[in-house]
């Protein structure tokens, strides 16, 4: 196990982080936990908490660890205590939230999806350009990039042991809507959420599937689909209101290096509750994974002779694979909230060494539009809809 | 078990198969091993197999169990002792066969899928229900509706166990032209096969998905691909030659209960050998399959307490699970081959009683046109292609 | 696939089975099979069916595929189309049977266990090494050496690819008298069964560990349980018996290369229809095995690298794994009675070569010694049982 | 999620901990995390870390959270802001200090086992009860009752889900000492560990089995084994030393009502990394649980029709679940080291409610006796050793 050295001698890293739900829970955590793990080269300071009702906050704050608490974001700004901004927030805020701490000199953690619309994502990837040239880092938070069987299967695809990759495949199902009587919670409004399964979830595995295999999506051809269209409201379940984003989303798609795949997220497939699953298929091997069994990963080497070839169950946990070096004797599984935990450990050590951290801005903006181009395909027919070169983008 | 009897009363069906390869040996066995595990209302009699190469088929004949071998289909047509004609040979002369016996006033089991092309599937669809009027009966053989856990999962949806149908996800993966040095057979040429991937193993999950949850596809967005485009050819493998099929083939499809469903069929999917892969999640439970497991179904129950609930394993293997009351204890697997015991056993049956035996040649006439609804898809950038009205076909 | 020569002047080998209930379905399917699938050197000739009751034993004949039926058996081994004797009868009278026809110079394949007691056993080992001198053959039916996957588990630690073996863990678990009120069958008593669980099941994981380890057992310590002491009569459910065998028994085990043991047979484990299951651990690797996924076999490499090293699931379908050549193309999974097609294949080529057949009647009575051993074990407090040196049996 | 309340009345529980290797570690983590996500009724205070090496421990303090460090554990016993001790240090000084502690009046939490000998267990369980009634409170910690699925297995059988339990199987294996050449650790010496994967695992299994059972133990009979007896020296690999603890462990066992059980405790089992499996099948229903998977449970209820029977696979992540309102939604796992995290939250629950918190220096010393009673066996040839009653241990 590595421990955090704590000499006086450590610089600091001052944080403040917007927002205190499920995603402050672990991001909390995360801040907590990584310096008792891993040895960082930078002391966390969790020095405030923002969150809009003042009471609340307050408490959260020593639950969570937090030194402080604030009601207005914009105040978390101009802290000195306060060197990198973690955005924890709805959707349909990282956008201002994170380009005025980027303006502000404040590095930022923006967790996923980058925002809700394309554009939003494009002003924010702007501003992580400018404000890199001065050394304020950007990153979004795809967490599961972080898990040691994730990085392991990137490792294996880096090294060649899977060859041409020719087969994507990825589901995230979930089925906590599945009940028609489930209300119209904000997930539910594309006001607040933007999308719905898509962008929830489906984020996830476009970016994860991107990072794997290391290539980009070149196109998609996209359907979507509310099943139950009106649900009770959640502050009065005798009234009904308009699900107005997709209950589940399924495209086709190409990567960069001419795989064919298949993407599919819902909230709706009965019994599975966190099945974020892929498989990659290429030339010389497979590799395997799946989210509810999150320390395993199977990989098939097709250059083994048949008569002893099979997917192999790595358990994940031993001291060479990725993450593991700081944490338990082998077989002793980590637990989902460790995804964060890794997530601050890799953006501290970045931060440090001046190593502008991935996933950035521009690979959260890349998500998006591959998520937009699902509902512009979903819209037209399933017309295969080609996503524009990166550069393009670029300024 | 069941027993047969075979009480010196018991009506006679003469028996003459086309073709003798693969297929042609597990419908043999089939033919042999029907009457000796179930009880049939008629005694197989296996007059007749018929080939091309006069020595050949003589040898396949008693090696199979035929009692004679012949060389010219159309004279298998003709015998007294040839009740039903048992189409194996490659789809390309499917329906020249199929149609001829039918009007010589042979029953038909005719091998998947139906035809190569709509247009003969219409034709051979037509020239079965002509046939029907006068008790001659047609069936296609899409055999892997008669697993156990197949059948199970058909019953289970019917007893309204898995409620409205939301998602279906099938694949169906196998890896045997990976390599790239895999040769130019008859399988990679359009001519003969009719398509790749798609037509072979894609139809199979086409017409499974279609029978287990009771509904019919109305409209598909499809890709295909060949990730091989020149192999070198069998008889000379300095020599190279085009592929002219898919090696894969994806598509997005709705159902006509309203699901959503992905399908991939591809033959490049690396270490999985005959992953025949199905799970389909409805609003009170959902199923799972794989073929690779084939004594197995994966059944959740959401109506269960969320303490309790899970994807329970059942092994198909109990007395009251379809087909098996014929077979072995509990937890003894069959194999394969029994879904064409079972295939037989059901068509003798309905034969005897003068039903229309199921999957008809118009449900092989569905999965045509859903198989070439994907290539019109595929070959317009993946516009949604909508399926006609079964009714539309009907004369 | 393999096909059969049939050339007239191939020589036949007539067959006389004893018995047809379970074991005789099974080998008549086998005997019907084993020619269709795989070259054999000799003809099967099915010629003679016995059993107690005329009628029923014509009709089962009939069904099952063999010329005549015969109700005395020892009529059987007086008949010139007889060239073995199959003798599925329950273990009671198998010595009687296989001495009888060993000494009337017919070959013997006799069903598991061997006998009912370790006298019995040792007759007819000494019976079955007279024979052979005069090039009679004897064979014990321990099926389940003639699964692709527990073959393979057996080429595999022949190449040393396990290394040292230290631990070998065993269970048949089965559940179908878990309920109280089932019957008191002849399985569940004495004088017919000769045990209960431990000869009927727990024989094969004796068998089977030895195979595979190619080691035999040294020594155990063992107990038995009658959890449910009395049952009602399978002829009146009012009336009750006693119970005169072991419903589970366990036993701690060493194996002659110094390995540590446990096994475990049960009918009362519920839930577990037919989970043969045996792991080995060696010094470079390991392998699992459950009969309830009978198409697989796992198997861990220890001398590949941490980072990619895991159990990996073979499918045991590929065209160079035992006894698939004569079979289906990968992954098209094999059911329980072909363990019996092979057994019949093996034996029939052992007869052509003029090779001694394995599992010998010695082997069989190697198995005894240790059921026999574990009864006195569990009679005297666990008390640690060695197994007498094989050559002190020998004459 | 639940937030501890943090009110400033609210009493605090100050904490001493001895020994901050591995279960240091992860008891650290605990202490730090319980209050975050559990609402405790004590504000956990962690006071002072106990080591021998002043510079080591002063560092370590300071990564896990502790405010200040010993050297000297008397001197904890004293400190006014220590409220309980946690004893994190080999067993053969657990006793020493446990006993001291409960003398001073300080509650004790002592890592598993107990003790190295029963006749240390038995003068610790005396403390304990001798401190109880004055209210100071003491708890072993077998972490592995506080999974989620191994304390829903334990709520299924006390709601009578599995009926009468006939059969308990359990294994404990490991492999990292399967190489000859891995060092001679003090793991592997009997001075100071007391036994080897007996005590070190066994006892988890003897433990956890009888938790879930709500069962004792009566009687064992068991064999140990040292495959590598000698080992080259940790200091200088050229030089061997003696193993003087068994490398693994294996012995059959009766529970209390009457179900027969297998137990093996290796760390040679090759490619197992973690595998502590439990299996128990009563009448009416089995369990299963695998630590590799520790957020997995599987049910079998064999009060369902057997059509659709079979093990359920219950992820072990619902709200109503074991300590699962506090943490993630439905399907996020959790890792190996909240077991402590939940092991603090029950002991400080108990210590404001003044229950006695479980499991017991009695049930320590419980587990203990049947870990003796086992290495008795082992050298008097395997003979039965029944365990005494346990009031006869009462003083």
């Amino acid at each position: 196990m590595a421990t955090a050295s704590s000499a006086a001698s450590t610089p600091t890293l001052g944080v403040g982080m917007i927002g205190y739900s499920f995603m402050g829970a672990v991001h909390s955590h995360a801040w907590r936990s990584a310096g008792r793990f891993f040895s960082l080269p930078l002391d966390i300071r969790m020095s405030v908490l923002c969150g809009r009702t003042p009471e609340a906050v307050a408490s959260a704050a020593t639950t969570m660890g937090w030194s402080s608490s604030q009601t207005d974001w914009r105040e978390v700004l101009t802290r000195d205590d306060v060197d990198l901004v973690d955005v924890c927030t709805p959707g349909s805020n990282h956008a201002e939230i994170a380009i005025a701490a980027l303006n502000a000199g404040k590095h930022v953690l923006c967790e996923k999806p980058l925002a809700n619309t394309v554009d939003e994502a494009r002003e924010m990837a702007r501003a992580a350009r400018r404000a890199e040239r001065s050394g304020v880092r950007a990153m979004v938070g795809f967490n599961y990039r972080r898990l040691p069987a994730t990085a392991l299967a990137r490792r294996l695809v880096d090294q060649g042991r899977i060859g041409a990759v020719r087969h994507v495949r990825a589901q995230y199902l979930q089925d906590f809507i599945t009940d028609p009587t489930f209300p119209l919670v904000w997930r539910l409004r594309k006001e607040q959420a933007g999308s719905g399964a898509l962008g929830d979830i489906g984020a996830h595995i476009v970016d994860l599937t991107q990072f794997v295999t290391g290539e980009h999506i070149t196109g998609v051809s996209g359907m979507t689909e509310t099943f139950v269209e009106r649900r009770p409201l959640p502050e009065d379940a005798t009234e009904y209101g308009d699900v107005t984003v997709d209950d589940a989303a399924t495209f086709l798609a190409r990567f960069s290096g001419g795989a064919l795949a298949t993407f599919e997220a819902t909230r709706l497939a009965t019994g599975r509750k966190n099945a974020l699953r892929i498989e990659i298929n290429g030339e010389l091997g497979s590799l395997a994974f799946d989210l509810e069994r999150l320390n395993e990963l199977e990989f098939h080497d097709a250059t083994e002779p048949d008569a002893t070839a099979g997917f192999r169950r790595i358990l994940v946990t031993e001291a060479d694979h990725p993450y593991m070096e700081a944490w338990w004797p082998p077989g002793h599984g980590l637990g989902y909230e460790h995804t964060f935990t890794h997530e601050v450990t890799d953006l501290v050590r970045d931060l440090a060494e001046g190593v502008p951290p991935r996933p950035s801005f521009s690979d959260g903006l890349r998500v998006q539009r591959v998520l937009e181009a699902v509902e512009h395909s979903a819209h037209d027919s399933g017309r295969w809809t080609p996503l524009p070169d990166d550069d393009a983008e670029e300024p």
